[in-house]
């Protein structure tokens, strides 16, 4: 039986913290940091986009180098991306920062970022800031932290599923960050996973692997991918439950990492950058899902799509027609059958049949609206 | 040496005409009509989306029947596309009706098509004007035709080259209709081109393949693929020249033939739906041009950069490296070099240059602005 929270509960040994140590000029939260005491093993996804932030190559040599995690120190309105290695040091010093005043080693601390690329980070702002984010980290403390990734969100997400595993209660919490520059086939944001759960760290990769594929790869916003998106997932082990690894528990653990991971990548195109409509897109009738997929996607990306559906336009259906079209698979206009509901509701469902097979996927997309082009033409 | 005029001056046995037949609600001109009493070679590109519009497949049909070409029928206002079995009877109809009024064969008269997708064509406002329109045939109603093929274009897009070949005066001249759903790989709009050069269906189709890949597959508007892009040229040998086979002869021809397809290009860019500014992306330094090409058109299909330009913003730098690197080419951060000049300008030059190898590549693209979206959203 799975309990559902519609906003984030740290597991049993999370604390967290945020501050606004000055990076956003707007004087807003900009500095996350997440701490176990307990030792955690790490799950970690990173973008899949040939330039990587400083801390997603960073990431990666922590994870090679150490088997036990203690942190999340995260920054928001510099993504620390194409900074060179002056970009890779001043990742490495977020983490040796936070490190020495938590008292692990650095490799245990991993580091994320978001915002603008090409600009060094501030990292003077940041040691300024460590001692007063630490002092502040506690159970509460989640309600500042989720909010201090944010960049042009315009609400924080979070969620939270407990469940009961050999008469232990288990909790996986998550907050992301998302709005722009989201599309598939990549961890495609910042999401943050905390659980109690007694797991491997092969196992939690297994299930986080296939959790992200069923969630945050099959949502876009604009198609764009960016260099910094990552998802960790840290497990402290102090639920004292039966370690997963196969069967029941596993699949309790992998449902409950699901709903999770589905309802933040939910929330992030609910949240895309100017949308007013949720779009739902079901391909079916393709010979293989990733025949689906590539259809979906080229519907979701088309940007006459996008705009025909910010105006509830009925011309929409011809834009399906020509997108899925162009998505380079064999499909053939006597086969192709479009349905979808009222155009004019917040919440549109298209459903696309091919007649080919019995694959299909569902993505989840929002429009493109005059709020897109002034977001991100201002944002600087 | 080649002339090149800035507008369209019908070669030696052409005649053209426009119309408003009542497609476009507004009653602006609809209908075009191009024709030629010498019988013509024809050479024709079409798109390669998989969802074709009714004259795409009609004319396929007709170039396999016929050897001889006399015209081209275009309507804009409908693109006769996803009309089923219906859909290509329409589009028979319209080569019909102006083949009977011309007395030519059915098959000699091409049809083209652009505007809603998934509406049945008026064909009875087609016929009540073909009497009209072929009345009208002139050598100067290419600027009444010109506006005919018109969509959101806001102005007409015309062109001429002529050169002396063997003592004789060859004449190429072309009309395009752009402005949105333009993308690479394909025949991407309706361009025309009409020359009088003496020259073989095989040698034109050759020569188009090869203009036609370096200027109007190397632009992209929105990235969105069309039911209808079509280019036919169609030559009618009536300028004595001896024929045009090889060498010199064919180098001169081809020159020709790509500064009237890269001139065209352009302007459809220039007037690319809601652009403020024109931008040419050149990607160098990849092992092929084909990576090359996937480098410029990420970049250039990225709706982040393409409203950091709009903006002018300094972030656009960002923006570009996250296109690059998500492109799928294996590039590497510190052997990407990027340049552009001044981003307040309304021509901008991006360079990009990934230190990979000697290939390159030059694409045409536009910024999206708020009245993208605008137009996109009202057309219906």
């Amino acid at each position: 039986m799975l309990r559902v929270y519609n906003k984030a509960i740290l597991p049993a040994g999370f604390k967290a913290s945020g501050i606004a140590c000055g990076i956003k000029k707007s004087g807003k939260l900009d500095l996350a940091l997440f701490y176990s005491q307990a030792a955690c093993v790490a799950a970690v996804m990173s973008t899949t986009n040939k330039i990587q932030a400083a801390s997603v190559i960073v990431n990666a040599g922590y994870l090679k180098a150490a088997k036990d995690f203690h942190a999340i120190i995260a920054n928001s309105g510099n993504a620390n991306a194409f900074c060179g290695q002056a970009g890779i040091r001043d990742a490495q010093e977020m983490s040796r920062l936070a490190a020495k005043i938590l008292d692990v080693k650095k490799e245990s601390v991993l580091v994320a970022s978001t915002g603008i690329i090409g600009r060094r980070l501030a990292i003077e702002k940041i040691e300024a800031a460590v001692p007063e984010l630490s002092a502040g980290l506690s159970n509460h403390g989640i309600s500042k932290a989720k909010k201090a990734i944010m960049t042009t969100d315009k609400f924080a997400k979070d969620a939270t599923v407990k469940f009961d595993l050999h008469g232990k209660t288990v909790t996986v919490c998550a907050v992301a960050k998302g709005a722009g520059m989201i599309a598939p086939d990549m961890a495609t944001m910042l999401v943050f996973i905390f659980t109690d759960a007694v797991i491997s760290g092969a196992v939690l990769a297994h299930a986080l692997k296939i959790a992200v594929a069923n969630s945050f790869n099959n949502i876009t916003v604009d198609g764009c991918m960016s260099t910094n998106d990552t998802v960790i997932c840290l497990a402290n082990q102090v639920a004292a439950n039966s370690p997963i690894k196969a069967g029941k528990s596993f699949a309790l653990f992998l449902e409950a990492l699901n709903i999770i991971c589905v309802d933040l990548a939910k929330k992030i195109v609910r949240d895309g950058e100017g949308a007013t409509k949720f779009i739902r897109i079901e391909v079916c009738g393709t010979k293989t899902p990733a025949e689906a997929k590539k259809i979906a996607l080229s519907i979701a990306n088309s940007n006459l799509f996008k705009t025909a559906m910010f105006a509830s336009s009925s011309n929409v259906k011809g834009r399906i027609v020509a997108a899925a079209g162009a998505a380079g698979v064999g499909i053939k206009e006597q086969e192709l059958k479009i349905g979808f509901s009222p155009l004019e509701k917040k919440e549109v469902k298209i459903n696309v049949c091919v007649g080919k097979g019995k694959s299909g996927v569902v993505i989840y997309t929002s429009d493109l609206t005059h709020r897109y082009i002034k977001i991100n033409a201002k944002y600087n």
